[in-house]
């Protein structure tokens, strides 16, 4: 598998069919994922299209990624865990100056997004809000939101599907309060498509 | 005020300092908002900021409207009816045709707002998350969403006021079952900066 390090990012293509593995080697870490339709990068994941389509705040085993242009980009063909969350921009230095009184540089998921989408010709304004996986976001039925650690050990895993030609962007992220205080590696897996 | 016709739009500039008071004339109609910096349209409105800034779903009197940079684009001042939706995209011609089995033409929200605001150079991809006001979205701890008929009365409104200079796409929403089954005006109002 590949090994995205501790508080960085990776960015690559995955074509329509190919599956996507994802886990985390220590357990109780967050990935960040942003997708970007290959062959026109304004088309994009979008969470307003898939919390409409999959009429659920939580995705998981069965539910489609759907793009701003109400079409499918990945299928979650498992998911172990199945807390993810869809809610959440992903951290940047503001989430930590804003929401953490954090000084001076922070590695942030935006920040390693952009930076490894820009060979793509994706930029900041471009990221949109991410899927989190393994992200435990509680709410209740007033709204309120809060960011448990993550529960997710190192057998769990989540396996998509592309349904199209697909850029990738994933982070081993960076914020404390989504991965109960320290920073873990994330492992993917590129799995190609089966003949039939 | 300004009326925006049943199952249309509008698009206009908010400087910074005004207030905008949205109303429906006739009660139970929801309206979809999306934001934009006037002087780069770049950065606009954010769902996945606002719930984090904010940290929470539903969000009221006393939240911020949060753009994709991390900053502040509207404070609510005023929200008498109290129920908004930040979760659901704007709906489209796909929402008729994917959830709602609609065949043929059918005014949607989305083309509402990016047919207002071509004249500012903001097209259908640019198009964000609305924040959909007087929305009844409901959702439990499963995550599970429901849309339920809007409460909203023809006396309550919102009141926003602007932290930047804005483009504002407002609507008035197109979908029967965000309404109640039919479709009414959106009156809006621009309440000039007060002199200090």
């Amino acid at each position: 598998m590949n090994i995205i390090s501790r508080q960085s990012g990776a960015a690559f293509i995955l074509k329509k069919g190919e599956q996507l593995k994802i886990q985390s080697p220590q357990g109780n870490q967050v990935s960040d994922m942003v997708l970007f339709n290959l062959n026109d990068t304004r088309e994009k994941i979008s969470s307003g299209k898939t919390l409409d389509f999959e009429e659920s705040i939580l995705i998981s085993r069965g539910n489609y990624l759907w793009s701003n242009r109400s079409e499918k980009m990945m299928m979650i063909l498992e998911d172990t865990n199945g807390r993810n969350d869809f809610l959440l921009a992903p951290c940047s230095p503001e989430t930590f100056e804003i929401m953490y009184h954090h000084k001076g540089y922070h590695p942030s998921c935006f920040e390693n997004l952009y930076r490894n989408l820009e060979a793509y010709d994706i930029f900041p304004d471009d990221i949109p809000t991410a899927f989190n996986i393994f992200m435990n976001v509680q709410f209740d039925t007033d709204g309120k939101l809060s960011v448990d650690p993550p529960t997710n050990t190192p057998q769990d895993y989540i396996l998509f599907e592309a349904q199209k030609d697909l850029i990738v962007g994933l982070t081993a992220c960076s914020a404390e309060d989504s991965n109960g205080g320290s920073f873990k590696e994330i492992a993917y897996e590129i799995i190609a498509q089966k003949n039939e």
